[in-house]
């Protein structure tokens, strides 16, 4: 398995015991990402298995509580557990001095440096984290307070090469990695090999959106679009349509027209007002739209093989 | 019943599931106070049916996080449910403009007004609050940074005048209060009836001292004598003295020297480490000095009638 969602908060601004707020740690290769962090994450963590110290990337949609409360008794946890590496945190620049501030005000200085990466919120995609295997982009959604989705993506792997007919080809060992990547092989007698003759295509590319806090905002479907796990607020049922709008949120329902229209593989649905005791009439309302939906409930994971 | 004291939290530094961060709600004759606000109080009050628009006061101890990361939830909350009354907090001056700033971080505005009041440390009982029946004084403790201690007490209540008597020797309305504040009696003949012979004590009162955290401190001895209820810090037991002196905390035999020192009625200990997954070796220790100790555990309510 390539990537796995841990929901540690499924609440929308207050948290209860069965529902905390907003967070959730994904892990793509190996990479460990937090995703917001409501207060409680560390107690989440602790209680679902989550080693903090594998984190090194937190990436905070927007400067509301219940996306962040919880970060500094993360950051703290960490360094009482003598983290020494860098920790990079993604979010707003007034949030970043908070952050700073309030970690700093106690006597024991942390053992790591944290590197604050200020989220510009600019249209379209923006490149927030890369190394051999994974990206992370932010993209804007439209909250009250400025507030960013993010895209957790593989990137493109290398097609595989037929091993026995390359060896029965006697192609070079300088050549197969080109090929890989989809060239052509020209023999020394001239003869052309189509790359697909040589190769069979690459591993499929997992790939996981996030959505929160947002109103319906079909301009961000191309910028999800086909990724196989999309959590999407759904704060509201159609019977708060008005309310949804009103606070800048969505309704079940327009998460799966979103999911939908995306072409999503499926759909987690989440950030619910505490006004649902019963998650089920939220879920039944968006399966109309879109079958493969889910409930996002703390503790609860999400694995794309 | 005149005093209640509901655990929230008993951890020291690290919160888990079971044992989260500090924090307390008192109840003194129907004054609500919150005494420390570890990360996740707001979650326990639900948990353990504390209404937080009750409470007018708040007590944080000291600025290490522990103690306090709950506190913008607790005030966001407070504001989702439409408080509109002024809440105090009685905290240092670097804390108090942090909470400031991260309670306003976001696009909606506090409905009520917070007012600080910066802690002074200084040397004896500083008094902090007080209304027509009790009052709270800090006073300091010895820790890693500057932290007080909080001492609650109901104010000296009447003695009870026997009215039966009263009629008989027809004494006047105007005579009675400061009859019931311990003055004599002259009758209009001359006759002086001593204050003992007309009234009966006062009813007894109640009190409670918040000692967390803390190296042992036998200087407060005094300032917190005769306490119905003491809470003390028992961060580790004897195994971890030295630990305890080098962190500037106390080892549960030390709480418990304190607790009989001062002849308090009841020893509660609690912020403890995460080392220790069973308590009974503490409470066995501090036992062996003082018997009448107890465990705080979240969700636990300790009543002095």
């Amino acid at each position: 398995m390539s990537l796995t969602l841990k929901i540690l908060g499924c609440s929308s601004a207050r948290p209860t015991p069965d529902r905390y707020s907003t967070a959730q740690v994904l892990n793509v290769l190996e990479r460990f990402f937090l995703i917001d962090c409501g207060e409680g994450a560390q107690i989440n963590m602790r209680r679902y298995r989550v080693n903090m110290l594998q984190i090194n990337h937190i990436f905070i949609s927007h400067a509301h509580g219940d996306h962040f409360y919880g970060l500094p008794g993360v950051i703290s946890s960490m360094s009482m557990q003598s983290r020494t590496s860098d920790l990079h945190i993604y979010c707003n620049e007034r949030l970043a001095e908070l952050l700073n501030a309030t970690v700093n005000i106690g006597d024991s200085p942390l053992g790591f440096n944290i590197i604050f990466h200020h989220l510009t919120y600019k249209n379209g995609l923006t490149l927030l984290y890369e190394d051999d295997k994974v990206t992370v982009h932010s993209f804007p959604l439209r909250h009250r307070v400025p507030t960013c989705g993010f895209l957790f993506r593989e990137k493109p792997k290398l097609r595989h090469l037929n091993g026995v007919l390359a060896n029965e080809l006697e192609i070079p060992i300088s050549k197969r990695f080109g090929i890989k990547q989809g060239e052509d092989y020209v023999a020394s007698d001239g003869t052309i090999y189509k790359n697909e003759q040589l190769t069979t295509p690459p591993d499929r590319l997992c790939s996981y959106a996030f959505m929160s806090d947002t109103m319906k905002l079909p301009k961000a479907v191309p910028w999800i679009e086909g990724v196989d796990l999309l959590y999407h607020e759904a704060t509201y049922g159609e019977d708060n349509k008005k309310r949804a709008k009103d606070n800048c949120h969505s309704t079940a329902k327009q998460a799966a027209e979103i999911a939908q229209a995306a072409k999503v593989g499926k759909l987690i649905i989440g950030h619910y007002s505490n006004r649902y005791k019963d998650l089920q009439p939220l879920l039944d309302e968006a399966r109309t739209v879109f079958p493969e939906t889910y409930l996002a409930k703390d503790g609860e994971e999400f694995v794309v093989k």
